[in-house]
């Protein structure tokens, strides 16, 4: 049994990691679409899989293993996507990837470069090429691009990452000059501060403990983004009536930490 | 009988004319808010409030005469919004002047450079002031900037219009960083096309008429804004959780015009 | 005796201060021109003419007290030029003015923001109406504004600076393009770091004696800018040929300060 | 014979077309520097290299043909530069290819979107491993990075150019940010209008000359930014003060065609 009996409509989200990506599969599936989580490791993307599947109906959620810096998995995915599932309605591209500490030009190889690149960039263009002809042949698509403070300011240590995400940001409006007309909207949205994810929100958390900050503890809400208020963001972008569609916004908690650059 | 009685919470128009200020106008108080429209002109303010009220039930609406070029007038109103409504929890600055024709710097008067920067950008500052104790002191309040392409691209024409445009973008990123900490949410919406008003849409409407444009006509949504697809950005940003506040956001239609530019 | 014996070319400084304002007027002195000066105080003009004179020969320099709040003094200063020194060919707006220490919005009164908002942006647009008429008689003529950091951010603090200083910049755009085909070469100038003036250069000074700093003495232009190399930059854009306007640069000292924002 | 002898300082142009490249290898040969001119096409450089060693004497400048798609070429040009001329203390990364005539992402082949985007971006990221170590040993270097419309502006028919041309912006941008500190001056031209070269200065010409357009043949100066003219910004940042360093400028001719965005 596939998605054509049930006709949900289909989204597909590209990084599907435990922070952003998940939480906007979250907030499609409960909206009613079949959604495609596409990353490199099966196991996270299994146990996320079942974990949106417990909670919104079996075979809400499908997954398909894709090494972003190699185009032909990218199709195969794509393929089984549009076989298994459908044609996709909802392309997000969350797939980021740098060094945790980023390191200068001199001390970033070319292999990084270059990997890290195809992920922030390349990765984009190809799912796009995937995605597009069925969101024209249905004249309507909604793609949106996740993006960075890197993508707006080129920030120190962040040379394998900035220039993809700048050249991502220039890739969504290439999709909405050429294919707006025909019913695309692509958005992108900059993630202009820290998301509450495994990794920052567990050094905040422990920091903020130590240092007996209580308040900031209560109140994580407004010093690290909340991947299920970000992806209400995602939402809106993709249910706004076409005679006012957006196509940048930011994000950012209400008490912008030392890392956003507004 | 005052607001206080209703208890809705309030929110106030800044330049309540009938295309985008009445349409969120309209917004708000299908939400449950009671509204305030403030303006120039009497007898429009008056039949719109009435027209609301009609829709929404009495005393939804109420108008308050104010010239933005003066600030007197904008502390009177707002004293009496305060007084007869109760604080204001959601302000929404929509003013915006221009000569209809741009002329060139040569052309413009300074006195008409002065009055139309009054009311584009000092009007804001004036209100904000107004608003912000009472929105301190309750820890809330959204304050939504009305932006335009001239915001940010000082076209031609429109040497006493874009000065103050993007002053008011200025002012919108301030309020931010001082006061978002407090609790306030601040943002600039960049109307980057022309909203189907009575100018533009009856121009363009009789235009294609006469040309045998009947698509046009039939998916005039996806060519002029419709004031209130507009609103829902508004409401948008005033719901938006605070982990995850958006501060600059661009609209558009569908089939982007030679207005635009992205 | 007055300039039109000279035959020198003309060119005003707006906001004539002892840092850029003064340093600009002297380059363009050792070039040939003769220099309007426009401020306030009328001390520190005449000392600055004086040494001017001293330096590039007597009648080099003319100083025109200006109160920069209000246009009558704007226009019967330039009136002055024009007799005296003969039609200006270079208009320098260096006015930007601001409290010291930024207060928030509720601090700061609505006279204080009309006041500076006038000197940051009312000012150049009186005084480029000013020049305009002989610069476009004469086909030829170069504008150039001082901007700031608050010119593209608006930071907490500066609601009565930045407003004016981001408008000034759109006034930049506007110039070129209403202006540009008939000979006006309009620019920007971003200074976005702090200049080695009386107050900075002699804070910075003392706490970096203080502290043994003696490095960061011997190196103090590459970290405060000076205001002789900024004048470099206002000459390069004067002299630039028609076939490649620059419009918007910014400028920065090598050791970029916690005060800048590429 | 080489250069060491000479002790001339050391220039390369990455991607030294007729166009720009050319110029800004003549204009800083005639200011007393060694040239190294990088393309792809062997009999092109020998023309420029000879026309330049005709005018300004003879091993002012050296060719080194390179594919910029292949790092190992970049490598061997660089390797060769350095050992023939000395170390780099100049360079400048003028490459930029795309199709001339755009095709939307649907029509771009992934190898186009590589192949293009290597010349973009990674040819720029691996030329400038390649020379800041000579640079920071010798505490100097000036790094140029050749811009376009598409590096701001994701236009349709782009997606080849465009996603490299954004990212080769934020290199510049993390080049100042990770090593002005130690002397190095990154900067980023934005090229915004069309070049007189031979594609389409030839076309404009044939086109303005049928249409009896004789003033604008008269004043192509001013319609198509001269090369030379160009170099003239190149080598303004070059020799700016280390204390005011500009990263970033624009430059368009003085009647801005309908192909620029300020």
């Amino acid at each position: 049994m596939t998605n054509q009996d049930q006709r949900k409509p289909v989204m597909a989200v590209v990084g599907a990691g435990p922070g952003i990506g998940e939480a906007v599969a979250r907030r499609f599936a409960s909206e009613g679409f079949a959604v495609a989580l596409l990353a490199r490791t099966e196991d996270k993307l299994r146990d996320m899989a079942n974990g949106i599947n417990a909670d919104y109906g079996e075979r809400t959620a499908q997954y398909f293993v894709t090494d972003l810096r190699v185009e032909d998995t990218v199709i195969a995915s794509f393929g089984k996507i549009r076989k298994e599932l459908g044609p996709v309605q909802v392309l997000v591209y969350n797939a980021g990837a740098r060094r945790v500490n980023g390191r200068s030009i001199l001390d970033t190889t070319s292999e990084e470069f270059e990997n890290f690149t195809k992920i922030n960039l390349f990765g984009a263009f190809w799912s796009t090429k995937q995605v597009l002809p069925d969101m024209l042949a249905a004249s309507k698509g909604t793609i949106i691009f996740t993006g960075a403070t890197g993508s707006i300011r080129g920030n120190p240590g962040l040379s394998s990452f900035s220039p993809g995400k700048f050249g991502l940001r220039s890739l969504a409006q290439i999709i909405t000059r050429e294919y707006q007309a025909q019913g695309i909207h692509a958005a992108h949205i900059l993630v202009d501060a820290p998301v509450d994810g495994k990794l920052i929100g567990g050094w905040s958390r422990r920091k903020w403990a130590k240092e007996g900050e209580d308040q900031k503890l209560a109140d994580i809400d407004a010093f690290l983004m909340q991947p299920a208020d970000l992806a209400h963001s995602y939402w809106f972008l993709h249910t706004q009536p076409r005679s006012a569609w957006t196509h940048e916004i930011d994000v950012r908690p209400q008490k912008e930490s030392m890392f956003s650059k507004l």
